[in-house]
C-alpha cells in the first residue's frame, strides 16, 4: 500500500545556498523558491565570490539554527557539475548543525565527501528531491475528490510552472483552497513536496501522478506543474502517464511565442511545434478517458520573444484562435484564467 | 553514447528450467521458448514432482555443459513468489558448472543464497531480464533505416507478443529478413536480447524503444512486441513512449473479442475498452508524428473466448469494422498480415 508520506516532503523554514554562483541563469532554483515562498526564506547563504542577491537576508549557518530555519536548501546548479570544495565544506557544516540538505543536482549528496556521516551523527537528512520514492503505485484511474488543474503544453520548457504557480497565487489572493502540485525538482523545492515524475519507473507514471494530487475537499484546488509534451518525441510517455494520472477538470495550455521547433530537436531531427488546436485537441481527447468533464479553460504565452509593442496584437491573435482567455503570467498574471476557472465550475467556497 | 551491447543479451543453446511446477500457467515463459524457439532449447531440467513436460529431453546440468548449452534459462515462476531450496540447488549448480543463469521473476539472482558466489567463481552471469540497462539514451525522433512494425492493443494481455512472434515466423518462413523485438521479460527470453521497456526509467522511454529496434538493412523488418493502451490509465504513458521510439511502418491491432473492461481495472474504477475505430486513430494520430506513412496492416483477434461455431462470422464483422485482413493468429495463422504488408510496402527482398 502507497503511503503518502512516501512523496518527498522538505521541512521549513529554509536557509537558501548560493555558494559561489556567478550568474542569475545558475541560481534559477533559489532565485525562483524566494520568489515564490518568500516566507519560508529566512534568510541566504553566500561565499565571498557570489554575485547573485536573492534580496533576503545573509545569515550564518550557526544564527539560522538559532532562528530555528530546518533546511539548507542548495538554490544553484554548479558550472560544469563538479561541486567545489568550499560548498563541499558549507554543506558539511551545515549537517554537522543538524540542517537537513536539500539538493535537486545531479550528484548525489552522498557522493560528497564528509557530508553522508556528518548527517548520520547530526540525524539530518539528505534530500535528493531528483530521486523518486522506493514505492509507488500503480495507477487505477479511480476517481478522487477535489479539483484539479494541469498545465500542459506545447513542447517542454515553455512556462508550465511559472503558470501553475501564478493560478496558484491568484486562488490564494482570492481565498480559495490551493495547492500547487510540483512534478520537478525545482517546483518540488518550492511545494516543499512532490515527486519528480520524469525519473520514475515508467509502469508507476500514472500512480506516481495519482499520488501527486490526492483525495481532497470537494472545492479543493490542486494546481499541477505539467511536463514535457504530448508530441514530444522524447518526452510525451512522461506527460501522457501525468495527464492520465492527474484527472484534470481544467486544462491550461502553455506555449512561447515564436518557438517553431521543439526544444531537443533541432539539431537531430527538427520536429514542428504542433498547431494550437491539434495541442489542445489531442490532450483533451487523453484528458476526457480519464475525467469526461475535463477541458481548457486559459492560455499561457511566453512573450519573451516579441518586441514590446506587438505583445498586445500577439496575444488578442492567439486568444482568437484558441478562443481562451489568453494572457503571459509574466506580465499579466493569472486573473483572466481564474475567472475562466470562476465561471466555468461554478462558485468556491470564498470566491 | 548509448551502446547497443547494453541491451540485455542471452547466450544460446539453453537449458530450460522447470523446477517442480505443478501447473502449466506457471510454466508459460518455458513453454512459449520452446515453442518459438525450439531450435535454441537443447533440453529441460525437471525436479522429480514437476508435472510440466515441454516435449524436449531431459538433461542434467553435466550432460547440458558438455553439448555446449551456454544458459539455464528459468522457464517458470514460483507459484507465491518464494524459491524452492530444491530450485536454488540447481541453480547454484548451473552457475557453479559455468552457465548463464536468466531469470524473469520478481526475486532478484542475486537474493537467492549461494548463488552469486558460486556465479563469480565460475565467471558465469546472473541475468535478471526485468531489469533494464543501467545506461539509456533520450529518445531523438531521428528516423532509422529500415522497416518496422508494431502490435498495439485495445487492452494489457491481448496477445501483442504472439501476434509479433506470428508475423515473425510468417516472414522468415517467406525468406525475408525480419527480428522479433522483446519489450517485456518473455519475450526477452524468446528473443535472446531486448529491454523491459515498462522498467527504465520514464524520461528515457521513447529512446530505450528506439534502442530496441536499431537501423537496418532498408528492407529489414522488426516486428515489436507491445505493451499496454494507450488509453489504459495504468500504463499508457509506457504504450505512447515505445509507440514513438518505434516509429513503426506497420501497425497491427490485437484484441481479444468478448472483452469489455480493460485489465486490472474491473474491481477500483471499470475503463471499457475503446472501440476499435478510436484506437486505431488514437494510434495513428500518435504514430504519425514520428512516422508520417504509419499505417495499420492487420487485426489479430484472440477468439478463445468465442464459441467454435461463431468464430467465423466473428472475424468476418471485425473484419468489416476496421477494414483490416483479420486473423487468430493462433488458429489462422500470421499469412493474410504478411500478404497485406507485401501489397503495402511493396515486394521485399525475397517475397
Amino acid at each position: 500500500m502507497f503511503e503518502q508520506q512516501n512523496i518527498l516532503d522538505l521541512k521549513a523554514p529554509y536557509l537558501v545556498y548560493f555558494g559561489d554562483v556567478q550568474g542569475r541563469g545558475y541560481a534559477k532554483t533559489g532565485l525562483g523558491l524566494i520568489k515564490w515562498r518568500p516566507n519560508l526564506c529566512a534568510g541566504q547563504l553566500r561565499l565571498p565570490d557570489c554575485t547573485i542577491d536573492g534580496g533576503i537576508r545573509d545569515m550564518p549557518i550557526a544564527e539560522a539554527v538559532a532562528t530555528g530555519v530546518k533546511s539548507l536548501v542548495i538554490g544553484v546548479a554548479p558550472s560544469g557539475g563538479e561541486i567545489p570544495s568550499t560548498w563541499g565544506d558549507d554543506l558539511v557544516h551545515a549537517a554537522q548543525a543538524g540542517l537537513d540538505v536539500v539538493s535537486g543536482m545531479h550528484v548525489k549528496l552522498k557522493d560528497i565527501p564528509n557530508l553522508e556521516n556528518a548527517a548520520k551523527e547530526s540525524g539530518a537528512k539528505l534530500i535528493d528531491v531528483r530521486c523518486p520514492p522506493a514505492i509507488l503505485p500503480i495507477g487505477t484511474g479511480a476517481p478522487r475528490s477535489g479539483m484539479r488543474l494541469l498545465a500542459v503544453g506545447t513542447d517542454c520548457a515553455v512556462g508550465k510552472k511559472y503558470t501553475a504557480l501564478s493560478i496558484e497565487r491568484e486562488m490564494r489572493r482570492r481565498g480559495w483552497e490551493v495547492d500547487f502540485r510540483a512534478t520537478g525538482q525545482t517546483g518540488i523545492m518550492i511545494a516543499g513536496r512532490g515527486i519528480p515524475i520524469d525519473s520514475v519507473v515508467a509502469d508507476f507514471l500514472s500512480g506516481a501522478a495519482e499520488a501527486i494530487s490526492p483525495s481532497a475537499a470537494a472545492d479543493h484546488w490542486d494546481i499541477i506543474e505539467g511536463q514535457g509534451a504530448l508530441a514530444h518525441p522524447s518526452y510525451a510517455g512522461v506527460s501522457l502517464g501525468l495527464l492520465h494520472g492527474s484527472q484534470p477538470d481544467a486544462l491550461v495550455l502553455c506555449h512561447e511565442a515564436n518557438r517553431d521547433i521543439m526544444l531537443g530537436t533541432e539539431n537531430k531531427e527538427p520536429f514542428k511545434i504542433q498547431s494550437l488546436l491539434e495541442t489542445m485537441e489531442l490532450n483533451l481527447k487523453h484528458a476526457r478517458r480519464v475525467n469526461p468533464q475535463s477541458r481548457f479553460v486559459g492560455f499561457s504565452v511566453n512573450t519573451s520573444a516579441i518586441p514590446e509593442g506587438e505583445r498586445k496584437a500577439v496575444l488578442a491573435h492567439y486568444a482568437r484562435e484558441t478562443g481562451l482567455p489568453t494572457v503571459d503570467p509574466i506580465i499579466d498574471g493569472a486573473s483572466a484564467i481564474v475567472d475562466q476557472i470562476a465561471k466555468e465550475f461554478g462558485p468556491c467556497r470564498a470566491a
